[in-house]
């Protein structure tokens, strides 16, 4: 098969042999593929991901040299390898968790050199993490699938109560995901800011109720304007201990991920603020915990989704509860991938780039 | 009255005019108050302190020159200012959260000008913050409600369920105070760890069920050990996303409260774990937020009470379902403490040393 191979920092064309599904996977033709930010930062920083991932035994990305790189795709069944339900016939459309079982093992499949990505022609998966695309959906937005099942997860773990009001901070792809659930589950108002005025017309249509130029307004003050309980219940009595409350409880989605960024937001949110740490941040950061033991703060870290999840999104893609056609902005072959990866260094100029290794 | 004054990093007793209570406030005399390891950074590091409270509007300290200590006290009756109930009467002993409300604010007390503490021979408190201590409790074993209600407290914002094992990291006061409730609530096996031998046997001596030598033992492998689920429900099927659990639920209560300690417990414990930070780390700290991340944790920072709370401990300590008498390691009078401070620098000589202005 042809894959675009990941060399020194350059994406070379190769011919690979095709894979072999062993047991319990099954072999796919990729039909749609999108590049995810965790890409750019592979193509340019892999030697760094694979030592944080060999930290923890969790993500175990290993963005190596060599690596066929995308897990965020949908494909079509071609074939079965050995002990497979077959239950997805060929011609299926299906999208997968990014997980490969081997050797009773699991690799990342777009981050590992045994799961090749959905750049290549051809992937090996799962049989058990593929699902099959419903309601005709196209293979272009059933990519979405992966990146929007982070947003899904992150607002489920948020386990969000009816007087909560969300504030979003950063509205790149997984600000944007988040949106997506929280407008989905009906929390309301959405306040998400971003400094990118694309991203903030993205965050618009993906149902942001409130959208902040951090440029202009400090998104937490505009967050206390719009969840203020006005008129209060009672007046406030420093004699007594409880003080009525003069807004509804935050939930905030740190969707950043850079140094720096969860100290900005401990410091600046309320007393009793739940934080959900969504953005990835790979580096040493510095937080004081003053400001979070002040304010008794909680800080749900999350990552990921699971199969349950990943379905469930899927299927309110096809049904248009997870609005993703706008998001796509250009769609490229196998030889566009090295000026895709150049396009997407700015927040302006593209949603999602989706690899179609069909268009020559 | 007669009050140790801090100044200049020293104890100087000085003959201050005796409080007058205001609106809502009663006058009342110290019997007994503990003092706090915050006293003890208070005398050396007050400026430190000071700036660290006014990034925060929480905490609101303010141990500046001149300051009378004492925030863990047991006091009697002795007058009651304008517009108060009056339900307290004459010689009742009492306990009282360290707030004082003056002008519509609040202060300290032990740590404000507003507010001199329970160093001192007398001290205004807030009529509606104050206890009767019930069941003829004595006023030093009284005075250890104020750090008992802060282990109340946190293992109140834990939530904990009927699986969770609790891990206590660190067992001077801050750690015994959150052992002693676990005990109450029942949780059990609580794991404890600290490094000083006195320490573990305080732990052991409020109910601590394995107690762990960091520099012997691994507190995270003891826990691990002591969590099993032995035999597991399943077989693992790395074919199926949801893995059988290994270990009941960990939920580790970090009582240091040092740059570093929490990085080491995030780096350390399982998927899912439930992190309490009770300990109040004043200085910026370093977290690698990957760890967090990958396992999903959560971290739940606490601080304080609230009179509901501080109103149980009391009672609990005086029903002796919360035994404080151990801790208690010595008295002294206003003219002991500069040398109770040196005491209280080594983890090994005392428990709680109890001022009493009275004993000469």
């Amino acid at each position: 098969m042809r894959a675009p191979t990941l060399r020194n920092k350059q994406f070379i064309i190769e011919e690979l042999p095709d894979p072999i599904p062993s047991e319990g996977q099954i072999l796919v033709k990729t039909r749609a593929c999108g590049i995810c930010g965790t890409d750019l930062h592979a193509r340019l920083y892999g030697q760094k991901l694979r030592e944080s991932a060999a930290r923890t035994n969790g993500f175990g990305a290993n963005f190596c040299d060599g690596v066929v790189l995308g897990h965020e795709f949908c494909a079509e069944v071609v074939d079965h390898g050995p002990r497979t339900s077959k239950r997805l016939k060929p011609g299926t459309l299906v999208c997968s968790l990014p997980r490969l079982v081997e050797d009773n093992r699991r690799f990342g499949i777009g981050w590992s050199l045994k799961g090749t990505g959905g750049y290549g022609e051809y992937m090996k998966l799962t049989e058990g993490f593929s699902f099959p695309v419903p309601n005709g959906l196209s293979a272009d937005h059933a990519a979405l699938t992966e990146p929007m099942a982070i947003g899904y997860h992150a607002v489920k773990k948020a386990r969000l109560g009816k007087r909560d009001v969300p504030l979003v901070i950063g509205c790149g792809p997984v600000g944007l995901a988040v949106i997506a659930s929280l407008k989905l589950m009906e929390a309301r108002p959405i306040v998400a800011a971003d400094f990118s005025p694309r991203r903030r017309k993205f965050a618009e249509s993906l149902g942001a109720d409130v959208i902040v130029n951090p440029a202009e307004t400090s998104p937490y003050e505009r967050w206390a304007d719009v969840a203020a309980i006005d008129p209060p219940d009672e007046t406030p009595n420093p004699q007594t201990w409880f003080q009525p409350p003069t807004h509804n409880p935050a939930v905030v989605f740190e969707c950043v991920g850079v140094p720096g960024i969860l100290n900005q937001v401990i410091s600046t949110v309320p007393r009793d603020t739940r934080v959900v740490v969504v953005g990835y941040c790979m580096e040493t950061d510095h937080l004081d915990p003053i400001f979070a033991l002040d304010k008794e703060l909680n800080l749900q870290y999350v990552m990921g989704y699971n199969p349950n999840e990943f379905n469930a999104t899927l299927h309110h893609i096809a049904d248009g509860r997870i609005p993703v056609e706008e998001l796509i902005t250009t769609k490229v072959g196998l030889g566009g991938i090295a000026q895709a990866f150049e396009d997407l260094a700015s927040p302006e100029r593209h949603g999602k780039i989706i690899i179609e290794p069909s268009i020559s």
